[in-house]
């Protein structure tokens, strides 16, 4: 739900400091720079941040964590690499496919191939998950016309999704 | 500070159930088994248990949770792929080369290759850690008497580390 790139965020990094950086606040972590959570304008989005936690390339994949403030979204994407997702702090929705779930700390989420998901912090709060992903993936789609109707045939999932017409 | 194979723990699975698995409590998720820390019995530990978040082959990677009781302690190993770390939560202290820190909620710990590490339950808590590690690894090797003698050289280091035989 995350992505902008065709190539990993480690690109050109060394590798990690060894040991430990301290979480210094929920969410802010020692020596881990605050994002925009897209690099691209093209792709709608309301009120999220990226931090780069662990982007080794000895690792395989890259931990990042994004920020949801409240009353913001996640792009409504697909792709074909999938997302491991646990919920750090706050608490929110998402959608995975056509189900709608309640989410909160310490659950996990995980978004299979091309599957449609967005992440909502609608429940008064922020919503700030941890998200795992393959070093090397493909950039994520945005709905077409076709996707939006098949999506909004369901009348929970049309009340849910957000594409930055509303 | 966990891994005892020398093939991913996802062998012969076919990717995670799609959407989300709750938190039912501290430590313990939906669908997701407790199981020993250490499938051989030569390495020593004390008190851990081992979970599988996330082992879809699409990954690259593995996400587990382990769990260390008030008063148990990691194997101290060391192997040449790198462990991605974030206390979930509890308590405790970890080494990471030669150096000992206090670790809590939300703290990162970066592992590099081939460098000492344990994590002890040792201030009045348990210790509940995520530990992402790429899918393709070697296996842990044991100090031998030289690395011992080397790690001992250290005073604070002496007398963190545990071996089994305490």
């Amino acid at each position: 739900m995350a992505d902008d790139h065709t190539t990993p965020d480690s690109a050109g990094t060394s590798g990690e400091r060894p040991g430990v950086r301290a979480q210094t606040s929920p969410g802010r972590w020692e020596g881990v720079p605050v994002m925009p959570y897209k690099q691209t304008s093209d792709a709608p989005f309301r009120d999220v941040t990226r931090q780069l936690l662990f982007t080794d390339p000895n690792l395989g994949c890259e931990w990042r964590y994004f920020e949801v403030d409240e009353g913001g979204y996640s792009t409504l994407e697909r792709h074909a690499h999938v997302h491991a997702v646990m919920i750090h702090r706050g608490k929110g929705q998402c959608l995975v496919g056509m189900a709608i779930s309640e989410v909160g700390p310490g659950d996990l989420v995980f978004i299979p191939p091309m599957t449609w998901h967005q992440f909502r912090a609608n429940r008064g709060d922020c919503l700030g998950f941890l998200c795992v992903v393959n070093a090397v993936r493909d950039r994520p789609q945005l709905p077409a016309f076709d996707d939006l109707a098949a999506l909004r045939s369901d009348a929970a999932v049309a009340g849910f999704i957000r594409i930055g017409k509303e």
